[in-house]
């Protein structure tokens, strides 16, 4: 057993490796009409102080046995001071468009204001393992910590009753070393995106989705700012989906997600054998977990108001936000780091409210684009049952968009 | 003074007349390609028992003279039993996107689930007028009444600090015989949209704005039900709106809002002189009051969940949300009309969770459809200091559309 | 009409002059044992800046003629910053204990964290004049005034079909001239407390109550803050009623609420003729409005907490917020004047929550004070359709509590 | 380390044994007068279909050694329906008078309105493997499961930089055996307090605290119903609390917590070393969690109302509910059972907002006497690091209520 993990991780560290070396276009590549202006990566790390890990966990082929696989999952992890400033509190609000789902520590987050330590992101039944083994981490950094209470979030991968997913979520594989390793290994820089980390099975409108990230610089009374945003995404109808305005989703001609060997066909299943033609999923099944970050001083009821942004972003991109949907979103604000101190009466800055606007749409675009850089990173994947999930294909999608004129035709 | 009032109540009842027989296309006649199935009246008063009143406050010219006029304001009512069951609560639940502004009785909403008596909609200024005058009504009609808790929303059509609007909001020409004559005119059938109503003086993406209405027509487990809005529709930046999902804020070449007699503009006002070049109004002064209603039996909590729908909604429009706007919305459920007694334990339906998808859908189709109608319904008025705001072109709205492969060509 | 108005208007007057002449004890000046240690007045208006204004209608005896009186009703109003400061808001939080009652204003409050203007206490049926005519006082003093979203609360003070109260509510007595006098008078210093005001025909645990007022000196890191407190007390069952912990509601021997002339009597009324034996109300038919006000700097998250503590305080007093009750709260600090302008990013204080504990405090024990002085001050009262209203009996009540051995014993 | 384990299951085992058979007096029998009629076992289990199970974790002695022990914590858990209904849903609502603090599972609760398997109670930094363990549990009875979203709650037991607790928190003890054992052995009948399950390590109002339970008989239109509670009490100041009103804590004279063995206390702890005069802690330090059941039928709204009554129950007590302190209640009905269907339109009983006040008056009055019974439950507990905190001595209690008049003389 003990090789087995061992062998688990290198094929962990493998992955990741290859996400990185992956090279993809992302939305703005392909001449997808985005609005705004990205940061330097058009990444939640041009937030400044911000990083991220992720700890990509993809083992095994064929039938689910469950305890023992396939295993399409993961862990991201995101500091908002780094890890060397996890003692220091963010200001912090959280929204649920649909809550459907979970993120522990929002309750401290609605209350306090704030939030210490990582943001972690896994799959739905891993969500306590996560939670606990981010504390342990904590204790091992700082043997003094009092009590915490991590904010861990969680999407579906997973198989049950309707539906056959990619991952053996009821196996339990995310273990606290995968915890470790998203935390040890988080990073400033570029981010991977796609079938990584938390979002390694995930699913998005059908298509393969996962991770995805996006940045908008913004400017308040002549200083500059970033708003950061990242995505779990695995929610969404095909049909439902709109790319900059455009019905891709009902254009768009391709492969369903379907179970490669009909004999690993679950009777009741939403997911048809791929033999068989269907109009595959008919639910809403998924879920998004959307990060969103900015380094300009706001205070936790307007952090609430910016997570509040995320639901007209998911509503330009089709969503309606389905009765299974967890959406649920957490903002906060990187500033302020001297603010929580244990002394009486702290200064602090504030962007007031009359000049909250650039923020509120930097949120709203950003989030937008990260959805579609998400899509866009994740190539198809076969998983437990030898479910395949088919990735967007990026040709497809260009031509749908040029028969809207909304695409920008890019020089070579 | 009596005589200018009972002037102020003919010009009233004739502009509500001719609001009636005004017969502007709506979104369908013009080809915009929207989705699902509306109503055969493709109104809130689709759903059974829903009646909406009017009155419409048109009244002088020229300049501002606060408590003279010139007036462009009303009063909208909508029972959602009618005006003889308006003892019989509904369950309801409320949503605010952006709560910069005001919607009376939300508090008991949220913690009783059930809303007695009309929703009334009108300017800011006026909401007490018009809530203290519905209990009135009440108590006439019903001598024992309780205490009485209305609700009673705005949107903002007069003139301040930053810029000048159509009507004299500051003049409080909102009287109690108008709240009676929209109470006591509410009628099922067609609903008067654009300019009339709470919406007579409304501004929506910059362009003349006002009541929207729009339906669907869903179905759960073989049962047919109506999800119906109604909208007031004061909100946005036009350089944000979309329509079918392009952006034609950014495409449409027209006046902007502007003062006429320039004599009458004021330093400091971001509405111009019609002859000065500009860019026009730079911030989301606006805001947008969303009902919806359906006859399918949903629980409080799940009407709550029916409200916050209208974020993704005002979302496929183009809104951030800004931080100005008032964007708070109230759904509520028509059945279980028997379930609001004095006796103990009440027989009631539900529709379960895991139904409840196509109501979704149907309140985020047909939020999107009553906003765009009530833009259409509305053609250009000039209010006070001259003020003029034009009304959204249809043609032009047609020919951008077009560009972008997006116009249903309709037969003659 | 006018005479009778202006007649009305002396008696007003000269009703708040009485209620400043009268000297009645208040909780301390009697013995009872209550924690923690008031500021110089042991009013809100210990909070520097604050100031409060009462009009007090009380008109006519004998039987209620909806429209005609008795009347026994009025306006308070709170200035958080007096009235020349009240172009400048403050941070402010609600929240809503039991909710059947109404407070406008408190969306904006919930979404942007703060507040402006004055806040206003009425009765139930009069917050719409109240709240249109604060605007046009604020209009009065601003013509620039853009719009206003106005924190008017309520509580009931009038009959209907299941009892019979102490005014004509329902007649619609409180006018723009008794609003705009509550604005005028505003003062800092002592505050009258009992039966004036808004709280002018109040009933409190099934005493006479109205409004009472209390304040807590507290440190925080060797710096004095006030919090203080202002209720307007309608809510309660005398048998539910504790006193310094002691249920002295139920061993007070003392006349009911009852009807004096038996032929106003109403069948149905759960308030008796005074000559027949009964156990009086049967139900929590009231409510109750609390403002809590600090010097102390917190944030708009932090006053929802603060707000919060209202319920444990009257969880104190006996109360379990029954479902009739409209229980419903708004905390504000007076910090941080500087930090409401339109220019970005501003300047603030903050308490760190890990220093909050001596305001939550403060808030709660000035609460309980504030809702006992509220019935000490107020004495019998005979209204509308001769019901007349008891007054707390300061010996018993200092008697039972005495039996209890939790009075203090006073030097003369 | 096995054999360790099965040591410690034995140990778990035989202190379940003897809380069971320890026959400490409860609040009534030692004469304190609280109001209501309770149920047959004045327990949660009253309310027909409850079971509750915990697993108790006692484990070495002397100085903490971090992932060694001593150990002094568990898990308690409570299925609405029985471990037989654990597939079918309750309605539910929430409530967080202070919430720093965990309880999982809330987002859905909130959203949905509805709860689905057990509720379980731990240490907090054991919520993560307890919520895992239930999914594992769960599928464990069906292995069609989809995604589970469990509700677990904590409070602390731990020591950290401020103070020493009982327990070797971040030793990370509980595992998935032992909430497999609290699932496997929860019954109806009698339930254990005191320092049993999840309240094992717990500190109520600086006393020994942990589970305690109450009930109360309530009637609606002639029908009879139960209200129960069952706490995990660890909240609180002893200078605050109170019982029956009286305040007792400022009256009892007896030791406090304090480190027996001076060499395992750490400077900067506020508990001191047991031969140093002192006043003990000074800040509110604990949590309580609070699960209200009642058979009863009430929609989830009127669920989250009751969940809100927690506050005045805690006011009651003399909680200020301060910062540190996870004050966070869950409410359920265990009516409408054949609701949560999944095909169209489902039947349901509804107690209408007019007939509810009985619901909240047992929630009140249950929660007083749940906590009371708590702390009578829990012996003095010596735990990590020597730590010894008191049991609430009973005849010292009960001479301070005979001081103050309000201890019921009960016959032999």
């Amino acid at each position: 057993m003990r090789n087995k993990s061992l062998l688990a991780l290198v094929i962990t560290l493998l992955a990741s490796l290859c996400a990185v070396a992956d090279d993809r276009p992302r939305a703005r590549d392909l001449g997808i009409p985005l609005e705004g202006t990205p940061g330097s990566l058009n990444a939640i790390t041009d937030v400044p102080g911000i990083t991220v890990g992720h700890t990509t966990i993809i083992e095994g082929d064929g039938k689910l046995v469950v305890g023992e696989g396939p295993v399409r999952t993961g862990v991201t992890a995101i500091f908002p001071r780094g890890a060397e400033g996890v003692q220091t509190p963010v200001f912090a609000g959280t929204y649920a468009l649909n809550g459907n789902g979970e993120m522990t520590g929002t309750i401290w987050v609605e209350e306090g204001g704030q939030l210490a330590g990582p943001i972690t992101i896994t799959n739905t039944h891993s969500v306590g393992v996560v939670r606990d083994s981010v504390i342990e981490w904590l204790v091992s950094q700082d043997k003094d910590l009092e009590w915490s209470l991590p904010v861990t979030a969680e999407t579906w991968d997973g198989s049950g009753y309707s539906y056959q997913g990619l991952n053996d979520a009821n196996g339990f594989h995310v273990k606290k070393k995968h915890v470790f390793n998203a935390l040890d290994t988080a990073s400033s820089g570029p981010v991977t995106e796609g079938s990584v980390g938390g979002g390694t099975g995930m699913v998005c409108n059908e298509f393969k989705g996962g991770i995805g990230t996006s940045s908008r610089v913004i400017e308040i009374d002549g200083e500059s700012y970033a708003v950061g945003v990242l995505v779990q995404c695995n929610y969404g109808l095909r049909s439902w989906l709109k790319v900059a305005g455009v019905p891709v989703g009902m254009e768009m001609e391709q492969p369903k997600i379907c179970v490669e060997n009909a004999e690993y066909w679950r009777e009741g299943s939403v997911d048809l054998p791929c033999d068989r033609k269907a109009d595959g999923r008919v639910d809403d099944t998924g879920s998004i977990i959307v990060v969103v970050a900015t380094d300009a001083p706001l205070l936790p009821h307007q952090l609430k108001r910016v997570a509040r942004r995320v639901g007209p972003a998911l509503g330009r991109l089709g969503s309606f936000a389905g009765n299974g949907s967890g959406d649920i979103f957490i903002a906060f604000s990187t500033a302020n780091a001297k603010a929580f101190g244990y002394d009486a009466v702290m200064d602090l800055k504030m962007v007031p409210n009359s000049s909250i606007n650039p923020v509120f749409e930097g949120a709203v675009l950003a989030t937008e684009e990260a959805v579609v850089n998400s899509m866009l990173a994740a190539d198809t994947m076969i998983g437990a049952d030898t479910v395949r999930v088919p990735g967007l294909p990026h040709a497809e999608l260009q031509r749908v968009l040029r028969e809207y004129n909304r695409l920008n035709e890019l020089a070579d």
